[in-house]
């Protein structure tokens, strides 16, 4: 037997293979949780080799230290290989049929900690909150930048998310455009709020609270849940409870609890999955959507336990082998 | 230098990343081609285990040799641990919500062949011809029933490409409803086609042949190039000349090209990229658009050299490290 069931939000249909369901601990890894140094000297996130990076554009640091050298808590630097760059150019659309843009635009990393071996589910709550402060202050800087049209804060965690350093670190790009992806994301929210006379997500947010089934953790300001239609198995969103289009309004209150979810859902699932690697994603609106009633920003987290093949690449439809329901009860039991 | 490119059929911008460039060559796997058994016994596509697999759907097999036994050149069997599955029920819609559709669908595995150790680029020409044969008489069996909308055929090479099973094979599913992504590419192509009046796939190819630069073989039913707007280094299209929404529209001149290009292209990345992993996908119209003009069927292959992380996932813009150009020189330069 087998189910398919929709996101309402995204529009996208999963289906839920029971033929192939795994049970939640199953996907433990095996290998078990890799030993990394507290410090590698051959790092460039590590301190001490601060001039392996590009100059930092911000950093929390001690008041006795200097930019670019040791005493940092969190540095954002420019990533050294930058898939966009701030050039002075206009975008310009050129070419009859084929169109080209230049690769205006951002593309930061954010080290979130001087220690090589820790990473989010394992650092202190206050490294959490200044990681997540430090996040929205890149955002409401880059904002201001009329270029950039939407920023995109992510983290890759492990091999198979697709990081090359082990230094815990998240990573930042705006881009000089709005993707069609996020079009499509924001044309079917807009539609449902057209028909409904409400957001999709905040919808979404009172029945997953109602059904009670999939949330792993409530708190005042924000709800962690594995969604109805999940994609994978254990993938987590993380919503805020106060309606909000976009990332850069939030207030430091809900900077706070932001990171004190964040961290626990990060160290559940380290705990019961023996440290996956995962993606996550701050889906916010584009810039000029930032007061929209239609959208409402949230934190997706996917696991990478599973492998996405022709499928889902020809069809868009992810096939999950593992029930939400089942996969939420398991990191509910932390005991 | 980096430079966002478009691609005009399915509107997703990539962005072509100069800075973290590699040169084609690099991309050719260190650890080489792995050597496998012509028969492995524990293998339950090899033959003399057919009764391994759910039974036979459908085989090309000597006149003289039985269903479900050995003496099959190429075997379609429902797949044992299906994503979905041909029951009875009409697909039903419920929940307030949440909703939730029965798992209704066909999944079938179509075995290329009885050897264990040979893949589409090895296979001589005549079995890959009959591979697409099969293809194509699976699809038109399919598309009689009214409750699939959308058929899917696909293929996974390699552990990295999702494949779990050695053994030379591809898959079919059958969906009762057709996802948004599909609706999306399709209302684009419906748009450029109110625009210009003429199908994308048609220019594109057009264009792809005036320029000749991304172009890596011509026949005269089919070209395959490397996309302006590539996702991935060495992603690869093949496109009929002929407009046709539909696969299960092509005649048996068309499946004899088809199987040749593609033969030719899978076997030009296996010898210059060392056995890449990779899915192919054949993108078709929904059933019930078989005959419109907007669409253009084609089939996408991409090989598994980079690893989409959470900018890919989040925006739906991929990151290249390769320029298209460069990679289709590289492939068609074959002494």
């Amino acid at each position: 037997m087998s189910e398919l069931r929709l996101n309402r939000a995204t529009k996208e249909w999963i289906i839920l293979a029971m033929e192939r369901a795994k049970r939640p601990h199953q996907f433990r890894k095996k290998s078990g949780k890799e030993k990394l140094p507290a410090y590698d000297p051959s790092c460039p996130f590590c301190p001490g080799n601060e001039e392996k990076t590009p100059p930092e554009v911000y950093a929390l640091r001690g008041s006795v230290s200097k930019s670019n050298r040791p005493g940092w808590r969190i540095r954002v630097v420019n990533n050294k290989y930058p898939a966009l760059v701030p050039e002075e150019k206009i975008v310009k659309i050129t070419g009859r049929f084929f169109r080209i843009a230049s690769g205006l635009g951002e593309h930061e990393v954010i080290i979130e900690t001087p220690r090589h071996d820790l990473t989010l589910a394992t650092l202190s709550l206050r490294q959490v909150e200044e990681t997540c402060s430090v996040y929205w202050r890149r955002y409401r800087a880059l904002e201001k930048d009329k270029r950039f049209k939407l920023i995109l804060i992510f983290r890759n965690h492990g091999p198979t998310a697709g990081t090359s350093l082990k230094h815990p670190h998240s990573q930042l790009i705006a881009l000089p455009l709005i993707p069609a992806n996020i079009r499509h994301l924001l044309e079917e929210a807009m539609r449902y709020y057209d028909d409904h006379g409400s957001c999709v997500f905040c919808d979404m947010l009172s029945e997953e609270l109602d059904a009670q089934k999939r949330v792993i953790l409530e708190e005042k300001r924000f709800v962690a849940f594995h969604p109805f239609a999940s994609r994978s198995p254990f993938e987590t969103w993380i919503v805020p409870k106060k309606h909000n289009a976009c990332f850069g309004n939030i207030d430091r209150h809900d900077i706070k609890s932001m990171a004190r979810v964040l961290r626990l859902v990060l160290k559940g699932m380290y705990d019961r999955l023996g440290d996956p690697d995962y993606n996550f994603m701050i889906r916010t609106a584009p810039v000029k959507d930032a007061e929209e009633d239609y959208y409402h920003w949230h934190v997706q987290i996917l696991p990478r336990l599973t492998t996405p093949a022709g499928f889902e690449l020809g069809s868009g439809v992810y096939i999950n082998t593992s029930l939400p329901e089942r996969t939420a009860e398991f990191i509910r039991n932390r005991d």
